[in-house]
């Protein structure tokens, strides 16, 4: 019997164990469910906090593959957790750490989510893949799907850097150029993967099995820490990430492991934030952000033009969580990319620095608790974007 | 009392823990000895090797630091070991594995040596450290004296390449270009050094601290493996971190841990191969490779112009452990750097594909033995030398 299935997270709908990426009934992105009572029947958590190993599988009870599928790996995970010690103000006894994901096979963490979605593509007998992507993402699939032996075509929009492309390329994927957007390039993947039977590996809650990596941060947080964080902080786009990160602790709790869970901030660039707008507002729904995206966060710089629904399912775990969703302009994310160079020897992409930038505005304006513990997610690494970070740190003298 | 202290690694002479190059009887270069006796006094490695925590500071009984010295730490080690799938022929049931040192903070094994190195910087009290590199040393110094809070000045060649310069200045390190090559770099940092009471962090066996920092790769291999493998294949400039991971294993099997040695490979690229050189022709000391360095892989370039000793004392650790030194043409790197990529989903610096390559001809010329267990480490990450590896490819087309 198994133990997980795909269930709408809007309708509550629930399905097979198949590719599948939206609700038949009401169109709404989907959830894996598992039978916890099966999987904590015996202390969960506890042996895997003390144990030795650091890849994800070790997991695997809590991830959507079948017992005996052979996991796709890269080593991906078991990513460093250090303190700052000289960006963060630290009179209120409260305490900034950086979980580095940039520190991982490809650079982001995206490695994650696709060593778990390529798995299930070997799991369902696929033999292709395909994704829409500006750049993290694309990388990871490029790189997965040639560990798994498995044909990986990618759909960019005009304008994806040349070094994240020619990655893609050496990995061996298919690329196509697609006229216009993100939002273009994810319409064409979808049909694609339609007319090829290909999985789409698509980043925003597209592809459920890919969310589902997202919880291991949760769970190496925990151990690496020995208690739950107050907040953490989360660069967002769609906002898969922040929404696994905060299922993988409600299942610790679930588990008796903890008995506390973290607030959750979502962080944008000023000029592309849909979900801090809506969150503002304090509307419940998200809406597309019309405007032409202008930030030099390019990987968090999603509109949501077509899925919006992504947006409110982010923001419904925000306020869920008791957090914040908020926004950083890009002067600061220059300035803080630089600070955190120079203090503390982490070299982040230009996205990855919203989350840094969000703690300082957030002890700044008093949101953070006295003695309170702070987790920035340093998402991708800054030598992946090194030609954008010159050109703007050379434009900003 | 202290466990550890500088040892001359070549005429014997000790001296106290303090900042320290050469032997000054006979200006051989330094090793660090332990009291094996104290630190082994109870079962050393067994608990580790079961216990959470990925971070080198758990062996820090054999590292050169005092007892109360706060580790400077982004993190580093605690690597992923995987498995190669498709590109090795598996015919004779042997194995090749590959410690992927690309994924560390500055995505380089340099990040091990420099995190000891930076340590005992602060350890001496010392506000400034120096060092010449073309490189990923620089990256790493520069990164780790970030972290430190000290000030940090690199010496490059002419013609370094502008990701790796880039990435230096943006750690915040001061940065002087050298006119000549890498060798004239060497001597102004070791000047500069002298004058200035600075750190002096360049690779080669000139730090016996830093050096200290590569055993961890060993200790990490036979705990990820369960074995000590049967060879070990080390892509080499001077020869370090071959040296270093050996001395990781000999101290294992001092400690009883392990009962078996591996037999080390260093590789060197055939456009610039003293060591290889020396070991075909059965010399004892290692020449400097007099004419111009030509080839691609510039991590390892080194001709050993002022330092052959450094050549010497690798090539006696590869006769040790009854290995082989052995040279790959620029073809070869090209061609396995591509394959590494699509078949595995490892991106690697042109450097690191020395030791995939030779892996490959060790199992073609009948080297390996039946059912043999070989590690090649992937010294660095193909994201930082992509423009490089860009040329190649189109000029190789």
């Amino acid at each position: 019997m198994n133990t997980f299935r795909p269930v709408c997270w809007f309708c509550g709908e629930t399905y097979e164990i198949e590719p599948i990426y939206t609700c038949r009934r009401c169109k709404g992105t989907l959830d894996i469910q598992y039978d916890y009572k099966q999987v904590f029947s015996q202390a969960y958590f506890q042996p895997l906090a003390s144990a030795a190993g650091n890849e994800i599988g070790r997991f695997r009870e809590l991830l959507p593959v079948w017992p005996n599928q052979r996991m796709i790996t890269l080593g991906e995970g078991g990513t460093p957790l250090i303190r700052t010690n000289n960006l963060f103000n630290t009179g209120n006894n409260q305490s900034l750490f950086l979980k580095l994901e940039s520190v991982n096979p490809t650079l982001a963490f995206k490695d994650r989510p696709l060593a778990v979605a390529m798995t299930a593509a070997v799991q369902f007998g696929l033999n292709e893949v395909v994704c829409a992507s500006t750049g993290n993402t694309g990388v990871a699939a490029a790189a997965y799907a040639a560990r798994a032996g498995l044909r990986c075509a990618i759909y960019v929009p005009e304008g994806t850097p040349e070094e994240k492309r020619s990655a893609m390329e050496q990995y061996g994927a298919v690329l196509h150029t697609v006229k216009g957007h993100y939002s273009d390039a994810y319409r064409v993947a979808e049909e694609m993967a339609a007319a090829r039977q290909a999985f789409n590996l698509t980043s925003t809650y597209m592809n459920p099995y890919a969310v589902e990596g997202n919880k291991t941060v949760a769970y190496e947080l925990a151990f690496q820490l020995g208690k739950v964080p107050d907040w953490i902080i989360v660069p967002i786009g769609a906002g898969p990430l922040l929404s696994g990160i905060y299922k993988g602790f409600k299942e610790m709790k679930l588990a008796g492991f903890t008995d506390k869970l973290p607030r959750m901030a979502g962080v944008q660039a000023e000029g592309c934030a849909p979900i801090v707008r809506a969150f503002r507002d304090e509307e419940i729904d998200v809406q597309p952000w019309s405007d032409p995206a202008q930030t030099i966060a390019s990987g968090i710089a999603d509109p949501l033009i077509t899925y919006p629904a992504d947006g409110t399912r982010t923001l419904s775990v925000i306020r869920e969580s008791e957090g914040i969703a908020l926004a950083i302009a890009d002067e600061e994310l220059i300035r803080y990319r630089r600070l955190l160079a120079e203090r503390e020897g982490v070299l982040a992409e230009l996205s990855s620095v919203t989350a840094v930038a969000a703690a300082a505005q957030m002890q700044q304006t008093g949101l953070l608790e006295q003695s309170a513990t702070i987790i920035s997610i340093v998402t991708g690494h800054g030598l992946k974007d090194m030609s954008a970070a010159i050109n703007h740190t050379k434009g900003s003298v």
